[in-house]
């Protein structure tokens, strides 16, 4: 069968997520068109993938190297061209997947638009979820999410007659340190915190697997996307990273979605959707599975994890402050500058020294994030010191 | 909000199913009105449920005692009223609680008459799916499973895409003899068997678990429910009887249903549907699964269940044969007058002994049926002489 080819607009083609998506896009020749690529700072890899997949354009950051792109290509840099690539009329499809703050504005530019937004980006939803699923519902936009909870989640609630979802329930595998004791855990180095048992993620993500604060953004996460109140969404801890939900019915049933910890998963779902995903990527028979294990969170031990769910249930802009507390904090930690067990001191004085307003608009979002950045990073000085 | 009464009619209300269904019933004042029930030789119960929930129409066997039964209510006899009651213009609902073979010609009478049918005697999909799933077609009559693995399935495959369905995988707890060694397993007795793990279920049922008779029937049933081939079809070994099914997607994802093995559960999904089961029946929290353990099938521990299967691939009237055969010699055994390997040997040897036909006729199925119930007995008799 001959398929119109899908259009796509990759934003952040440089990094794991967008590799993984042009993985997906290789494996089916012919069946995806790639109509923008961006990148950071890697423009040699982007050089590679343009003569490789072919792309009439490309943006870079202001401050990246000119890397040498086959001809015809048009190159432009900085934010707003970031924004107009993810408002690109001939896109069918925009994939953000951009690292930290910087995906903000171009999810905001593809759901004012009204595209299909694969959105990999969690800064997004996390910091202006409310913001964007109103948009979103005006525009008539949609979004995708190309991670593989909320991927898993969507998939379990297709279908689901209304009213038949009674809670939304992640899975966190408990991170590095899920089998260490209290006292272990306040001498721990980045190095123990980096050695992720099931998934092979940046220092950011995986520090904030340890902490469970990656797992609090997706409950904040989930609640935008599925229009689910934050008080009901849970998580349960899931050590083998195969479960990646449940969606609990009703009747007290559970649904549940099972692959292999592998990117592609979501991705082929997020670019092939609403037809089947076709490549077996998951390659597990249920027998395969041998043992699965679920115990609940003990939340006196990921302290993190409920300061950041009590930011989401407060709202406005209270989640980009501990957001962008996490994000100083776990930089902080990363580079030396402060044992693990400090990251909860920034992230619960942070919130406790910007204070979080309501509001609808973007800037207040991004001027809270700046303004708790500013804080963060004194108080992590302030620890360092002691 | 005030619902329109969902009329009922129930067939087998003595029975467990039917005593459940009679206890979702009760869960839902006003919400369901019996039209009919019919009972076989129990007629003091069906006399105490008639008083409790009112119903103008019973039905009761040839040979049964009358009870005393609340004045005009109208009392039919034998098998051609209980073909009437399952066609009955009144009932929105009927539901098939008949034990064995008698279930087959009601089920047909329902499907004949296009109505919303709830499945939950066996014999009928096993024996004869093929003609009802096509009579089904023709008359847009509509099947709802009522068992776990069923119902569980049609939860997991609503809203799919077309295609996105690879395989259908039914889950098994193995039996009570999952943990006998093979020479253990020659010499176990009726008492050993009857003793199953999970699932409070009559004699037939626990043994036909304990050979995977009862899963291999369900690979049937689920082939005509579903319209996936039987080669598309696998079972797992799964101990805890949590998980009652998976849906392996085109990209190899696993989507399962997860719920406390209670009966009230797929039946309140059929009585309920299309709107959601409201009863919190399962109360099991994601974190209180534990945990959940998988293995693949060792079909030598369990001959019987690839003669089933073997019987279901080959089609036409094999699936009654190696049903009756099944039946004749699980009775012989639970009464003592064959062990427990030679199970089977009588549905090995019915099997040789009775040649299936193609057909699309009912008759011809309760013809193989008598013919292979009159075979099984005189291969019980030899080996019971042994």
């Amino acid at each position: 069968m001959e398929h119109v080819r899908t259009r796509v607009a990759l934003l952040g083609s440089t990094g794991s997520i967008g590799r993984s998506v042009l993985d997906v896009v290789a494996a089916h020749p012919g069946r995806f068109e790639l109509v923008a690529m961006t990148a950071n700072r890697n423009t040699a890899l982007l050089a590679e993938q343009v003569s490789r997949f072919g792309c009439p354009l490309v943006v870079v950051s202001d401050e990246a190297d000119t890397a040498p792109l086959p001809s015809g290509v048009r190159v432009r840099r900085g934010a707003g061209a970031l924004a107009d690539v993810a408002a690109l009329p001939e896109a069918d499809i925009v994939v953000n997947a951009l690292v930290g703050m910087s995906g903000l504005a171009p999810a905001a530019a593809a759901i004012e638009a009204g595209k299909r937004l694969a959105l990999a980006n969690k800064e997004s939803l996390v910091v202006a979820g409310g913001i964007l699923t109103r948009r979103r519902a005006q525009t008539g936009a949609e979004i995708m999410p190309v991670d593989s909870e909320h991927s898993s989640l969507q998939r379990c609630l297709v279908g689901r007659a209304p009213g038949e979802v009674a809670r939304l329930i992640l899975t966190a595998s408990g991170g590095a340190l899920r089998n260490h004791s209290r006292s272990e855990l306040a001498r721990v180095t980045v190095e123990d915190v980096l050695n992720h048992p099931t998934w092979d993620m940046g220092p950011k993500v995986t520090v904030d697997s340890a902490t469970l604060v990656n797992k609090a953004f997706e409950v904040i996460e989930a609640r935008w996307l599925f229009g689910i109140p934050q008080e009901r969404i849970d998580v349960v801890l899931h050590a083998q990273s195969l479960v990646h939900c449940f969606v609990r019915t009703t009747d007290g049933s559970l649904i549940s979605h099972i692959s292999d910890p592998d990117m592609r998963v979501p991705i082929q779902n997020a670019l092939f959707a609403p037809d089947a995903p076709p490549t077996e990527i998951s390659r597990r028979r249920a027998w395969e599975l041998g043992r699965l294990d679920f115990e609940p969170v003990d939340t006196d031990r990921y302290p993190c994890f409920s300061h950041v769910l009590e930011a989401g249930r407060r709202g406005g802009t209270a989640p980009a402050i501990v957001a962008a507390a996490d994000e100083v904090a776990v930089s902080a930690f990363v580079s030396g500058k402060i044992p693990f067990d400090r990251i909860r001191t920034v992230i619960a004085t942070t919130s406790e020294t910007v204070k979080p307003v309501e509001t609808d608009s973007l800037d207040d979002i991004v001027r809270a994030d700046t303004e708790a950045r500013r804080a963060a990073s004194a108080i992590v000085d302030a620890v360092s010191r002691d």
